[in-house]
Order: C-alpha cells, then sequence, then structure tokens
C-alpha cells in the first residue's frame, strides 16, 4: 500500500530496502525462546521486593526496618540512606531528562512521599514470599498531608507544595517564587495579537486530558550482580541500556564502565522504559548481600508507581482571515510533571501547531508538580494531548467555515521552508502528500451513513530525534554479517536496521545476523524512542557496510593486484573495472584469510538531519446515545515514513498508534479518588482497547525521502498517536453534535454531553 | 628479572607495557564466579551422555539402541548416522587439522572403533543418572580386532591396518601404499651424507617417548541449543570459539552462520581444547530433543578419549667437526597419530636443530596410526620430543669434547640469517642472548656439590605462529574503553591485550575493561594456541587503538577549529601544535557527544611477523639411587620474549611449561596394557608432578623484539616445554652416568639403567 513519491538519490531500484523478509527474532519470540527480565534465574540469587507509599503526599517521620531484618529468610533492607547522595544535576536520558536528586528521591524516597506507591524502601530475601511478607513489617510513620491531583489545583498560589525547594524557572529565568510551576516556557511566532486582529473567525475552548499509561505488557524488572571488584552487572527490560548503565553509574556514584547492562528482551515500552526505577535497588541489595538480586514490578506496582504521560489542561484559541488562512495561534499548555519535575508541555509545544504555516503563534507551556508518579515520555510525549486541542478547534473553524476539513489542511499545510513557532524552519516534508493522500483515498470517497455516525479528520506531527547510534559488524566466510548494535529491539529494528546493512552490500537481509549488545560490547547507543531506531542506527548500519565496502574492495584489489579505484562494485558483485574479474561477495567473504585476515566494519553517528513525520487520520464511528457508547467503524491512516525500510512494520507502528490513541481517547485515565489514592491500579480496571474494540486499521504509507538520511528514512514509530483523540473527539461531533474537550471521552462523559447539548446547558 | 637487551622501534618508555597491573578477570575467578561450562543450567535441559568402545581396536556389527530408548526419561540416542556425510576434506584448524571425515568418525565411530573410549553413541535424558544408565542398556555387538600401540609394531609391512583405505603420503606425493604410515616428509639442507663424513666425532641414539596428556584441570563439556529456526548455539570450553564454530557447521552440515559459539572461561587448554568432540553430539540431540542438552565429560573419558599428545620413536645423530663445530645433522622421527591421522612429527622436525648453525641437515618425518586417541596439539607439539633426542646428542657431544655445553650452544647458535633445514631464515633472534644469559647467571655459576647429583643444560625451540585476531573497542564517556576480542583467555590475555591498547592511548590498563565474546560478537579470531594470542590479538588491539587515536585526533581538531596535523597527540594527551589548548583522553572521551557521536575501533590481522622464541633450562637434580626416584633441586629456565607484555604472566608460562615439562619428563606416560585398553585414565594414576614435587622455577625473561610487531612481542607459551625432558635426562648423566633414552625416565627406568650401568650391560 505504499505511495511511491519519489526515490531518494537517485536509487530507484532497492533490493532490499522496502522489502519484508522473515524477521530474525521471529521465530525465538514465537516459540518462547527469547529470554526476557522475568526468566532470568541465576545460583544464589535473592529476589527484592518494594515498600511503597500508601498515601499520595506525606512526610515520611520513621522507618523502622527492625522487625523485617529479623525475619528469617531476609539478607538486606535499604532506605534512601543507602543511596549516595547527589548533585542538583541534569542529565539527559534521550527522550527526557532526569535531576539527579529527583531520580534518587523518586527510586526511593527522601523524606516524603509524592504519591501512592512510591518507594520507601527495599528488601532481599531468599525467595519472593519472604521479601512481600518483610514489606508488610516494615513501618513507616507518615505526617499525611493534603494531595494535589490537578495541573489547575496544583498552580494555585495557595496550593501545598510537593518540593518544598522548587521554585518556578520563567522563561530561562529562576524567579525565586517557590511554586508547583517547575517551568513556564514560551514560544513566539510574528504578533499573535495583530493576528488574531485580522482574523474573520476565531474559536477558542478548554481541554482537559486525563494521565495515562503506556500500556506495555512486560512489568518493569531488573536483576543486578555487583561482584566483589565492584564490576556491576544489571539485567533489564529497558528501552536504552546505555541510558540506564548511565542512569544507574550516577545513582550508584561508579564511573559507567563500572556498570555492564545486558538489556534482554522487551515486552513494550512506548517511552516508560527509559527511567530507572529497579536497577539501583537491585544493584545496592547486591552490594550488601554478595549476590544477584531479582525484582520484578507486578502490574499493580507498574501503574502506580512507574511512569505515565502527563495529564494536562490546555486553553487553544486559532483565528482564521477571509480567505480561510490561518493567522493566528494561542495555546496554554499546562501539563503534570507528577511528583517530580518532567517535561512533557515542550513536545507538546513543538507539535500542536506544527502541520499548519501560521504567521502570528503565542505559546505558553507550564510543567506542573501533582502528586501523582513522575511522569515519562508516552509514544510522542505531549503531542497527542495538544493535538487533541489544535486539531478539534481547526475541526470547529472548518464547520463555521463550511469548509472541507481536508482541504482546509492542505490550503494551510506547513511545507518546506516554513517556521514553526518554536524556531526550526522544515526541510522537505510530507505533510500536504499525507493530506492529499487523504483526499485520494478510498475510505474518504465513500460516504458515511446512518444515524449517530460520523467521520472525523485529524494531523498529527512528530519532529522525532536522532542521537548517538553505534554499529560493528563482522564479515562471516559463509558471505554472511554478523551486526551487533546498541538499539533495544521492540518493534522489529533487528531487521530494519540489517536491512540497511545488507542494502550496501548486496546481500539478503537473511544473509545479516543481527544482534542486540550489551554496554560492554557495542559504542554508546541512545534509547529506542524518539521515532530514532531505524533512522540512527540504522545509518550506523548504512556507514558499517560502507566501511567493510571500502576494505573488500582494497581485498579484492590485492587479489586481483589491481588500484582499488579499478574495483567495481555494484549491487553485491567486485568487479575489476575492465569486468574482465568478479566475485560475488559471498566469494570474496570466503577469501578473507589470503588476505590479511578477517573483515570488520564500525560507525557511530549523532545525526542531525531528522525528518519530521506527519500523519492524517480518518476515522468514522458510531455513538450509542442510550449508552454514551462510541464504537469505531473505519479508521484510515496516512503517514509520511520517508522511505519506509520494513513496510509492515512501518504499518505496525501506524496500527499500534492509532490503536493506542483510541484507548486514550474513549477509556483510558488514571482514577485517583480524593485522597490521591489510585482506585484502578490493574489491567481489569484500567480499561485499554482490545482486538474487539477495534476494526482493521487501514494504513497508506506516503513516501517523501527525508533529506538527512541516506535512504530518506524518518522516524515512523510515534506520530500515529498523534491524531486518534482529536480525530474521534471531530467524528462524534459530527455524529451526535457534541464537542468533547476531555479526555477520555467515556461513555458517561459522552451521555453528559448529550444530556447537556440536550439540556440546552452545555458547550455544544 | 627481565634483561632489558634494547628496546624497539625507539621507544625507551612503555607506560603499560611491561608493567603488571591486577588482571581484570581475577577477582571473579578468585571468587568463584567465572562461569565454566559445567556451570551452565537452562531450563528444560537435557544431559547428554556417550557409549564408548571398551576395546582397542573393533568392528562394530551392531548397535541396538531399543532398550535404552525405551526407558523412562531417555529423549533421544544418535549414532554416527545422525551425522551427515562428509567429503574426505582437511579443514585447517589453527594450529592442527581435521579431516572432516575422520573429524566425524572421531566424534561418533563410523564402522570401527580405532581406540579404548571411542565414542559409539549418545544419549540425551532428564538428567545425568538416567542418561548414564541408558549408555549401559546400549548393545554394541564388535568383532575386535588385534590393536597396534607402538609406532614401531604400526609400521611393520604386516601390521594391522586401523583405517583400511588409508595409503601414505610420502614426500608429497600419494604412494597408493595402504599403511599406517599416513605420512613421510623430509627436509633436507647441504649434504648430510658429505657432513657427517667431515665430523671427527658421531654420536647416535635411538629414543622413545610415551604418550602423555596436556593434563588441563577442567573437563571438555558443551552445552548445545539448536532453535527452531536451525540457528544452533553452543557454550563450550575451548581454545577457539571460532575453531569450535567452523569445525561444528562442517559436522553439521550449516553454514558457519548458523552456529554461535560462546566461550565459557577455560580450565586449561595447552593445545588439547582445539578439535571437538561433544559439541555436535549436543546440538544434534538438542535437534532431535528441541531442548538444550548439556554434556561434560569425565576425568576417565577425557584421558580415555581426548586428544594426547603423540608418543614417539625418534632416531638422532649429530656431528662435530675439530674445531666443535656441528656439521651434520639426521633424525628419523617417527610420531604417533593416534586412531585417525594427526601431524606432530612435522612441527618436530622444524625445532629438533632449530637452535643451531648447521650446514647439512636431513630429517625423515612420519606419522603412523596407533590405536591411541588421534592426538592433539600439547604446547609446542612435537618439539619436546625432538628435543629429548636431540639436546641428549649435543650433550653427549660437549661431555666427548670435553667442552662447556652452554659455550658449546653459543659457538653453534643459529642467528640472524641462519637458515633452518625446513626452509625459513631467522630474521632477529635471541637464541645466543638466552645462552649468554644462562652463561652469566648465578645459577651457572653456583657449584652443584653432592652425591648422585647433577646438571642439565638443555635449549629449545618453537616457532610461533600469527593467524588471525580481530578486535574491537567503544570509548566510553569516562574515559575508558570496552574492548571486546575472540581470544579464550587461558593465561591473562585479556589484560595483555588490554594494555597493547592502553599503550597506544596513554590510559592505564585498568581503563580498558577487555571482553573475550562469543562468534557473533566479533570478527573471526583463530585459537588461543601456537603462542600466538598476546602477538596477534594484542597486535589487533594496537591497531585497534590506532584506529580510535586517529578518530579522536579528528574529534579534537573540530574541537579546536584546526587542522588534525595540528593536533599532537603523546602520552594521552592531545594537544594543538602551538601547545595553546590540550585534552586529556579522558576529557576528550567526555566531549564526543558534540562532536558526531561515540568513538569505536576495529582492527583485524593476520599476521606474518612471527617471532621464534628460544629458551635454555639449567636442572640441577639429585637421583635416589635406592629407589630411582629423581628429585629436582633448583631449575633456571631463560627464554626470550621479544618483549613482555606483562613479565608476570610471562614467567607464569615459563614456570607452567617447565613443570608440565618435567612431568613429562619423570612420570607422565598412558599405561596401555597389551589390549590396548588404558589402565591409568585417573589422575590418580596418571601421575602429574604437584608443587610438592617441584621447586620455585627460576625464570630470566630476555628482550630481543621480534621485528615482526609493533612492541617486539614473541610467543612465550610453548617453549618452555621443550627443554626439560633433555635438561633433566643430561642432569641424570650428570648425576650417575646413565643415558636415559625413554620417556618418562620413572624410578623403575631409572633403576634399570642403573642396574645395567652397573652389571656392564647398558647404554651407559
Amino acid at each position: 500500500m505504499a505511495t511511491k513519491t519519489e526515490d531518494y538519490l537517485g536509487i530507484t531500484d532497492y533490493k532490499v530496502i522496502g522489502t519484508r523478509p522473515i524477521r530474525h527474532d521471529g521465530v525465538d519470540k514465537v516459540i518462547g525462546r527469547a529470554k526476557y527480565g522475568a526468566d532470568i534465574d541465576m545460583a544464589g540469587m535473592l529476589h527484592g521486593a518494594v515498600v511503597r507509599s500508601p498515601h499520595a503526599h506525606a512526610r515520611i517521620k520513621s522507618i523502622d526496618t527492625s522487625k523485617a531484618e529479623a525475619l528469617t529468610g531476609i539478607k538486606a533492607v535499604i532506605t534512601v540512606e543507602d543511596l549516595p547522595l547527589q548533585e542538583d544535576k541534569i542529565e539527559d536520558l534521550g527522550e527526557g531528562a532526569a535531576n539527579l536528586q529527583h531520580l534518587r528521591a523518586n527510586v526511593l524516597a527522601d523524606g516524603k512521599v509524592l504519591y501512592h506507591g512510591h518507594a520507601v524502601a527495599a528488601v532481599a530475601a531468599t525467595d519472593i514470599h519472604t521479601a512481600q511478607e518483610a514489606v508488610d513489617l516494615i513501618d513507616v510513620e507518615y505526617e499525611v498531608l493534603q494531595p494535589v491531583l490537578t495541573v489547575q489545583e496544583a498552580m494555585k498560589e495557595d496550593a501545598p507544595l510537593l518540593l518544598e525547594n522548587q521554585t518556578t524557572e520563567s522563561l530561562g529565568e529562576d524567579t525565586g517564587q517557590k511554586s508547583n510551576v517547575c517551568t513556564h516556557f514560551r514560544h513566539e511566532l510574528g504578533d499573535v495579537e495583530r493576528g488574531f486582529a485580522e482574523a474573520e473567525l476565531v474559536v477558542e475552548r478548554e481541554f482537559d486530558t486525563a494521565t495515562v499509561h503506556q500500556g506495555y505488557i512486560e512489568p518493569q524488572n531488573a536483576t543486578a550482580l555487583w561482584s566483589a571488584d565492584d564490576q556491576i552487572t544489571v539485567w533489564c527490560s529497558t528501552q536504552g541500556a546505555f541510558t540506564v548503565r548511565e542512569q544507574t553509574a550516577q545513582i550508584l556514584d561508579v564511573p559507567v564502565s563500572q556498570v555492564k547492562v545486558v538489556p534482554m528482551e522487551i515486552g513494550g515500552g512506548f517511552g516508560g522504559k527509559i527511567r530507572i526505577y529497579l536497577e539501583p535497588l537491585a544493584a545496592v541489595l547486591s552490594r550488601k548481600t554478595g549476590r544477584p538480586v531479582k525484582m520484578v514490578m507486578s502490574r499493580t506496582e507498574v501503574l502506580q508507581a512507574t511512569g505515565p504521560t502527563a495529564g494536562s489542561f490546555i486553553k487553544c484559541k486559532m483565528g482564521v482571515d477571509k480567505a480561510g488562512k490561518i493567522v493566528a495561534a494561542y495555546a496554554y499548555m499546562a501539563y503534570e510533571s507528577g511528583g517530580f519535575p518532567g517535561s512533557w508541555a515542550a513536545p507538546g509545544a513543538m507539535c500542536i501547531f506544527a502541520p499548519y504555516n501560521i504567521p502570528n503563534v503565542l505559546i505558553d507551556g507550564y510543567e506542573v508538580l501533582v502528586n501523582k508518579p513522575q511522569t515519562m515520555a508516552y509514544r510522542a510525549p505531549g503531542a497527542t494531548n495538544a493535538a487533541f486541542a489544535s486539531e478539534t478547534i481547526i475541526d470547529e473553524l472548518c464547520e463555521q467555515l463550511g469548509v472541507d476539513p481536508l482541504e482546509f489542511r492542505l490550503k494551510n499545510s506547513a511545507r518546506e521552508g516554513t517556521r514553526r513557532a518554536d524556531g526550526p524552519v522544515y526541510p522537505r516534508i510530507g505533510n500536504e502528500e499525507c493530506v492529499k493522500t487523504a483526499l485520494s483515498s478510498e475510505h474518504y470517497a465513500t460516504q458515511l451513513s446512518g444515524k449517530n455516525r460520523g467521520r472525523g479528520i485529524a494531523s498529527g506531527f512528530w519532529f522525532n530525534v536522532g542521537l548517538k547510534s553505534s554499529a560493528a559488524a563482522s564479515v562471516n566466510s559463509d558471505g554472511t554479517v554478523s551486526l551487533v548494535e546498541g538499539s533495544t529491539d521492540i518493534g522489529g529494528t533487528r531487521t530494519s536496521i540489517a536491512m540497511q546493512l545488507a542494502e550496501v552490500l548486496g546481500i539478503r537481509a537473511e544473509d545479516v545476523k543481527p544482534q542486540v549488545a550489551d554496554t560492554d560490547s557495542i559504542g554508546d547507543t541512545d534509547v529506542t524512542g524518539g521515532s530514532r531506531t531505524t533512522f540512527a542506527t540504522g545509518w550506523a548500519a548504512y556507514q558499517c557496510a560502507l566501511d567493510i565496502k571500502e576494505q573488500l574492495i582494497e581485498r579484492a584489489a590485492k587479489l586481483w593486484e589491481i588500484s582499488t579505484d579499478d574495483v567495481v562494485f555494484d549491487d553485491g558483485t567486485f568487479s575489476s573495472s575492465d569486468s574482465s574479474k568478479t566475485f560475488s561477495f559471498k566469494e570474496l567473504a570466503g577469501m578473507l584469510d589470503e588476505t590479511g585476515g578477517p573483515v570488520m566494519g564500525r560507525a557511530t553517528v549523532n545525526p542531525s538531519g531528522v525528518g519530521g513525520a506527519f500523519a492524517v487520520m480518518i476515522a468514522d464511528i458510531e455513538v450509542d446515545t442510550e449508552t454514551g457508547k462510541v464504537e469505531i467503524l473505519r479508521v484510515s491512516v496516512i503517514q509520511d515514513a520517508g522511505k519506509a525500510v520494513y513496510p509492515s512494520y512501518v504499518e505496525g507502528q501506524m496500527q499500534g498508534g492509532i490503536a493506542q490513541g483510541i484507548g486514550w481517547a474513549l477509556n483510558e485515565e488514571y482514577a485517583y479518588n480524593r485522597d490521591g489514592l489510585l482506585t484502578n491500579a490493574s489491567l481489569l480496571d484500567y480499561r485499554m482497547p482490545t482486538c474487539l474494540d477495534l476494526p482493521m486499521i487501514e494504513t497508506h504509507i506516503v513516501e517523501v525521502p527525508n533529506p538527512g538520511h541516506p535512504y530518506g528514512v524518518r522516524g515512523v514509530g510515534e506520530v500515529p498517536i498523534v491524531p486518534p483523540a482529536a480525530a474521534v473527539a471531530n467524528a462524534i461531533y459530527d455524529a451526535v453534535g457534541v464537542r468533547m474537550t476531555n479526555l477520555p471521552m467515556s461513555p458517561g462523559e459522552v451521555l453528559k454531553a448529550l444530556w447537556a447539548k440536550n439540556g440546552g446547558n452545555g458547550t455544544a
């Protein structure tokens, strides 16, 4: 279903890129041989468990561990005092950043607990049951404080403060003002006041979005062994082994080279497996006991105490002129940070108006502490909330103007040269091509009929990131190549990276044997996140292949006793320039010993040429006006992949993002009671969509090559989660005439909106 | 104790090379954390056991596995028919070679058993006890044949043939003659007849040396998992993971890239852990059962059925002229191959006269099948047997000439430009320096007095090998470097390789984190054998460091905005050529992200510039003439290391080689009864020396840099085992006046020689 718009770098006939070979890790995962963190077992291994706060906000008055320590089978108990003190220093995690004092206090509470489930102490025992028993024997005396659960509450001047020394940084300056508002930032473009003055039509609304979880299937886990020579090995489920290494080394106050992180297979992450939780606990418990310590979270712990995405309060206002051009846009974006500073308004602000060419923009962003777990990235973090606001406003503008929402998007589309409010000027992007593909799609051409049915459109943007990646590879004598790379494989990247190496060398994807290595075995590689892995680690593999190619040309020249300039390499064949001699890749690979030994390649990248990604979603829904339940009838997603290396994975990412976005739109939310206690910390009560809730999601891959990547690749993993909330909200309006401004748009909320509309006192 | 003769390449002040840092793998090995093959455990793992021949020579008439297969807990039974047929093709193993048909028939007997303990079938069961029970239930019907146990017997025209299609290759031609003699080769230099005609004094003797074992502590083991996608993983104890990969892939008839070999820590090898035994059995049993299969040999199996070194029969004759110059030398060297062809006469022939400049030489070598396990390398394979002969003759010549044995060696010493009988002309070598160091040693200057005490001198040579090695390394942000290499670490090579990388980069050995990788994670690397690892893999690490250095110079230039030509790197510091700016290695390592990402290096080598190694041994002994027991009083060994990278390891190799050589000299032997059954297959009955049997061995490292290596390194691991047998024999003669010509010179043999001498009918 790929819509091929152009080919990049004059290459018109990729042999491997764009195909769908059998994935290298497929069989092991299907038959259950793939090893996840919970599969780890070692001689003498202890099991750890965590004491967690029963309160949302409280001061810790004392911790009495004596009863637990006296329990037979308990080998160690730790509290925050067992973790070295930290400087007030920010550590970049690739996607998100961590203040080390806060990271420490999140790992084990330091004087205060800031959310229900906050870790207070940890134990290690000979078995998990004894460990859990010990958890119950640890007496923690709390002074319970008033919890703060929404950004609106938290921003009030008299709100209880979560972090008593937290002051607001406003527009880059520390105001000295103690507050739950950690950061206020602003993006300005043009003159927004004059813009609104010029507008013919202005729409303004307020939006609330709930805190939601990434919903990965595999809970966090970590096993650590602190050896007698202070070498620390950590096995865990993570999006970035090097990021875990960096954070763990910082928290333990040891050099990074003292920590080796072995990334196990990962059962989903979506941004939630970047920050560390258990790793330093397992390590310190191992240091204390001299034995390996394994810790695995329960689902309840995952939901209570790992980073969900930020709930938010957004005010958005947009104005169009007579010609139907957007002339001004304003957004006020207050995002939850959770118990410690986080920053998801920032990426939200980069995305909120990104698909449009708008001359006058003002964005005010706020990062606000609330008594919830410290928020973490979730697939295009911040952008779904933002698009829910802006794309709903756009829909309302279109409705009031009486224009087709796709035509409106086409007219106002950002394109090469458009400046975004936060600064960047776009290189070649594919937003228009996506909108055009949507316009010409069979789905859009098909009339939707039936009562209470509606169609919604929304666009989405995600900027994608580059960051560090490394690759090394060895040529085997049988003509295959062993590839070592450091990117955790969440969505099939072993294969999508291997393919980029194979393409250069003219071999099959199956002839590359890719491996995700531990942190001792490959150069630094940033997280699998930010839609960067196929883009950046694939790029490293491409460069690594060039390194191999160059060496193989030298070997051929040596064997033929000619100059390297006289060796031609094309489509897996080395030839002398007079074509009198040829070697296939496999033949030459079998002759390396005689020409100087094996051949290895290596490459590292830290690319800047990320290509922003755009997506358009068409959603057809039906509202059951009796129950408020929204049924998804048909969904299409159109997305610019730059170049789809492995189209099935791109389609999978598109479908996965849409599915998660629909869950966020309709059902998912952290249900806190008034005491700040999470009341739905299980997957029975935290309602994620299942395959029964969704139709087959139709995918249209658009390929506008990213000029910043050798194969034109753009990130594809995140942008599809951006449009769904808005598209579904717009479809609900189309179906039943109510404008939903809060997420989730659960049956009760839809019913309330319908009642309000029918009673004449709602917003719609 | 290093005797520094000169420095290489103008480098006079190494910072790391030549020091003795704490070894990287030390703590893990001392505290028992290091993982050996026998430590492996996996979910669902089966245990394998092998049915072995109770006969030395027999035809297999039938194998009935039905009773074993019916046993509860037995999951699979295999025989040779489960292994794919092989071509008659030679596979180079780095140290030694294997004919694939023979390798297959050695792994599981094909129609005939050729030695006591030859594997006939294998089973896999849920536990080892059931597996062993099943072994006893397999009925093998044999037609017992006459065994052939010595080369002299085996070479007789009417000797029973072991391999019925084996013909003799003589001087490179297949004679078509069916025989137990696999190979007859010849080296000629000058005119040996004329040489002997010119000689004033000629001594000729015959020597017999017993079959001995390498005596590594850890038995062979292998665990294999054949996954549903035909990816095969093997964990084992080996000197070369890539060699195991190659052989296993060949025997299983799959491409090498389908096999991943994970080398576990190795508890000794000495040449005995290069050929595969259990690996294909575990793999095929895993394929049949879908489960991992672990196999660990007992000590008895190790002694009965893995490759010992060749026993031999050698005739040696040397002549000197009036001036005391050796003018002619002849050797007839018949070595045991065991049940299948092996080739240890060949390296023996390269070494037998190697320390001397002899104008006329003739050597006839024979590789002969006998009903013993297929022989394998053992530390300078073939050379100890050879030196036992030649160095005993030299001693006798010196005695008859009345000259000092060291002065005689100095006068006749091989030096740069000397041609060896097998062809090579020496580059710069250190034989003279070793002899001079011995001459000037405190030990040699100290008079030995006392009844029945004697001093013996012997020289030794080993040519060393180069072969393939690969290294890759990543710079960590804390200024350390993670090094990945493929050489099994037997004697501390993680450190000696890491040091060669550290020296280039001006960092400490401790700042390198070396790792021995599996075959998917690094380029092809040949066995840890042939004294090659510190030489060749160290060279790869050196080259890898140069690759890193070059990239770091580029980074510094980028940061300083100057040309790379204007960046100077010296002793770990990068400076601008005007010295206005400097970065330490660590500082620059912390700034890589900003300058283009991480830095990785890689290098592969297949060097030809091996430097031959020489050693001289001085042995003081006392003979108990009542019992024949020889007590070692004092031993010194002088050896040219080229450049001792880690002097303690060089000293350890010297001491280890001497210790093993003394065991070989005095006690060790395979005791076969007349039916060809091994009667001493345990370490209680196979007598290796313990620390109670030996004094502290004094070491003198001579450093004559090898011009073929960047640091002047020569191989050091093998040559010290070459002189001991001869040195001890010469000392016995000095003590009690008997010339011992058979190994081992056990108390009984010494007594017999004394009785013969006293009876006047002996050779002495």
